[in-house]
């Protein structure tokens, strides 16, 4: 694969941006990889596993003379780090993200970036129930898909190029507004996490001993990371609160069916959500 | 294992009802095993499995001479085939059935019964995705649980008989009373089939593309057999109601946490349901 990018400065080296950071290593597509985190701990295994070829502790030591900026931070540090490095950005420069909600932090990127460098927001969807570098895989991208969310202000020099990005360590790549990238995710991910979470607390003290195959798939993810959802559902409330509302008409329909004893209103919703599931692309 | 029983009679030859007979034909645990159908290919397939040592359409015919009757149909369907093989029982003949769902079988069961014939309500925990004599496995039931449900009226020795016989296929037993079995599989197995159907019709046209493991893993049962979950829904309404709404309180708590952009308190629910979530047995 050729070379994309010259040096590539990743801020936060957990899961995802240490995944990326060894497939740009694997792959050959960036002359150098620079790591910055806020634990020595994380660098050290960075370096050990190749991640990265260099690290550091200092965000601004890091950017120096990069091509692309890479923020990969928890959710609600990305705007606040991008904001700390943006006057020591040259123009030409390209700055991308790898938030799961994107409305809010583009716009508020968008407004911090000087002119000159451009801001291509990203969501590479990948790996939700695992964090830390210790879980980054050089893998992780392949057969996943990454969505782009420009807007009127994107570059589309810069566009391309964060395209070619992800392209390349093996993600499809979808362009989508941040709005519909919000409202898709707040139905797809956030609102089943919330649903998964409110399940598993509706047990009563005797359920553990008859917990099947069928509760523990269907609460798998409230066993996520309590800070990262924390993040995503207050970074995304409009549209998780609308997810949740058309969610809970859903549960009204099937309740209404269940409490009138409707077998054929109950059996039609029912088919309608199995050939919807049997729809979905396979795993 | 030694032999528990003369002739057994399984009325209804699927998955469960066919995996009762390979376990039982394999271990040796009953002298013959008939089981009743109403299609001949599927009692063909039963016989060709080994499931059972011979069959017929008959269930009048099925019954005659059986020490244990079971009650192996659809849910909607066991009171009646109950009622109609009960003039043709005699005193100390044992009869079980293996339906989801019980207070209402059992109350109906033990008023069609004649007098002498013993009935204990069973339900073997296992197996829920799949339906038919083809899915049917002699090793289903091992490490599976296997709930009973007695009531005033239940024979003691009838109820220590089937419970050998659920423990000698390999399930765990465990004794409930009708209405506290009906109200936990309502929370660990009913309301989560809603919530999977619900979800999946939460999406919009454009999501699909989008789906990750989470939203599958929540929404995997939402594929199971329509007509199966609507006989469960259907004769357990009210515990399954009641969880419903203990569900929507626990949803409602969620929206309000997101709503108001109360970081602890949405931080507090969702540690709660993980911590929950992460002390369920292991799969």
């Amino acid at each position: 694969m050729a070379q994309l990018f010259d040096r590539v400065a990743i801020l936060g080296v957990g899961l995802i941006g240490g995944s990326l950071g060894l497939a740009l290593r694997r792959g050959s597509l960036a002359r150098r990889v620079v790591g910055v985190g806020h634990r020595q701990a994380s660098l050290d295994l960075a370096l050990k596993m190749g991640a990265v070829d260099e690290a550091t502790l200092d965000p601004l030591e890091g950017v120096k003379g990069a091509e692309l900026v890479v923020l990969g931070t928890a959710i609600r540090l990305i705007v606040e780090m991008g904001a700390k490095v943006a006057p020591h950005l040259s123009p030409g420069v390209v700055v991308t993200d790898v938030g799961s909600t994107k409305s809010e932090i583009v716009r508020r990127l968008e407004k911090t970036l000087p002119a000159g460098v451009s801001f291509v927001g990203a969501h590479p969807i990948a790996g939700s129930e695992k964090r830390g570098i210790d879980a980054a895989r050089p893998d992780l991208f392949q057969k996943s898909v990454c969505v782009l969310t420009p807007t009127a202000a994107t570059d589309p020099k810069a566009l391309r190029r964060v395209s070619d990005l992800w392209t390349a360590v093996g993600a499809s790549v979808f362009t989508l507004s941040c709005e519909d990238h919000d409202a898709i995710l707040a139905r797809t991910s956030h609102l089943p996490h919330l649903v998964a979470a409110a399940l598993v607390a509706s047990l009563a003290a005797p359920d553990a001993r008859f917990v099947g195959p069928g509760l523990r798939d269907t609460t798998r993810i409230a066993a996520g990371d309590v800070d990262v959802w924390c993040d995503i559902f207050l970074s995304n409330r409009a549209a998780v609160l609308d997810a949740m509302a058309g969610f809970t008409e859903r549960m009204s329909e099937l309740r209404r069916a269940v409490e009138s004893g409707d077998r054929a209103q109950l059996a039609q919703l029912l088919a309608a959500a199995k050939s919807r599931r049997d729809s979905l692309r396979p795993e």
